[in-house]
């Protein structure tokens, strides 16, 4: 978990349904996210919340209780609030990708709070303009109701693809076969299309180009080249000796 | 919504819970997303799938119900699976980001289908080898963990952001200050802290360049430099007459 994710506090405003609640800590503890403060929720703690975290219930357990934004606020060095809505009098408006970016720049000087409103009509006016960014989450202009959770899960994951980049796993690395090996198999294949009588080399037409060209955007593996010989050596033999033996 | 987006289609393998089917459907539509297909989903239609989509009703109606993945996937020219746990004989395996701009990239050749497994155990690794891609979702090592609709979601997402850029409202253009209405404001603001005994010609120190640095910061509107200016004029007024008058 970067180091800088402990100065970021999740901020949720008035949320009235304790299972979103516990979606959203769950949410940020997929991404490594753990600060979790709610300003005056309705129903916390509730079984919903716990039911609805699924194993991340270290962060409603470490979770702040505050009666009014400002007090979540309290020492933060940078606040983003998201909207979906346009407001007229937002400040600095940015995509949540680009706000991720300068949380995780503000997150080494002091405490970032990323500010989220109440399921019903996210966040008020004047609860937005307390914020120095407002971030905002690209969705259907015709149909933007994200989930506060979902809208949650969005900032987490742009936080951590932003503080860690995004490749995760990586698929496990056979050894690649050699040139010289792939250009036996051509070799061999070439013979081998043509004892088939699928391949005329009076007339070859384009079928060689066209494999070479589909096994290098492949990457042949040696693994891989020795089961393309071994089914070309049986060919072979068929032809030699019929299928049936 | 972008054209393409008519392509793709999103395809849960054997979900357990209606609700995650529905609240998938939601974080589809969100972002823009409405071809979705089933592999034999445990129950399906139900009454908390429907609740979860909560307005997405459409997105559920539409879906269509399938008895296995091939099925599914009949016609697409890109199938591209979800796994979060490296997979030994996974060929491709892309952040997701970079799946979503080859999923947009290939949409326009054909239909696209994005692969999810169950909530409990993901894609099998029969499943995963009919995917010519894996995604993988940057997470926690520790709690990756992600519900199946909050994978929907950030799929979703970048399948929008790589579509359409993810800019989606700006905040109002006021009319900007000039910079003679700057600059006369800086003469003004520098009379007026004189006359206030804040400011010492005599020893200016750095006052005068630091407001400088951080009105070109906050780059001042035509309305903010007439609202400072007024400040400025109601404290020459009342270094003339006293703040009594």
């Amino acid at each position: 978990m970067p180091a800088d994710f402990n100065r970021i506090r999740i901020v949720l405003v008035a949320t009235s349904h304790p299972g979103n609640v516990g979606a959203a800590a769950r949410a940020m503890l997929t991404m490594g996210l753990s600060r979790l403060v709610l300003v005056a929720p309705k129903r916390f703690p509730d079984p919903a919340a716990t039911a609805m975290a699924s194993g991340a219930t270290e962060v409603l357990e470490g979770a702040r209780i505050v009666g009014s934004l400002d007090e979540a606020l309290v020492g933060c060095v940078l606040t983003i609030g998201l909207s979906a809505r346009p407001r007229e009098f937002a400040g600095r408006v940015l995509p949540v990708r680009a706000a991720a970016g300068e949380a995780l720049a503000h997150s080494g000087r002091g405490d970032v709070g990323i500010v989220f409103g109440s399921e019903m009509s996210g966040l008020s006016n004047p609860e937005l303009a307390r914020c120095q960014l407002v971030a905002t989450i690209a969705a259907n202009p015709a149909y933007g109701s994200l989930n506060l959770a979902a809208a949650v899960q969005i900032v987490a994951y742009e936080l951590r693809v932003a503080a860690m980049g995004d490749a995760v796993w990586r698929a496990p690395r056979f050894p690649p076969a050699r040139h010289d090996e792939v250009e036996a198999l051509f070799v061999h294949g070439e013979k081998t299309l043509t004892a088939m009588r699928f391949l005329n080399p009076e007339r070859p037409k384009r079928l060689l180009p066209r494999l070479r060209r589909l096994f290098a955007r492949a990457g042949l593996e040696k693994e891989e080249v020795n089961i393309l010989r071994g089914i070309l050596s049986r060919i072979d033999a068929m032809i030699v000796r019929g299928p049936w033996r």
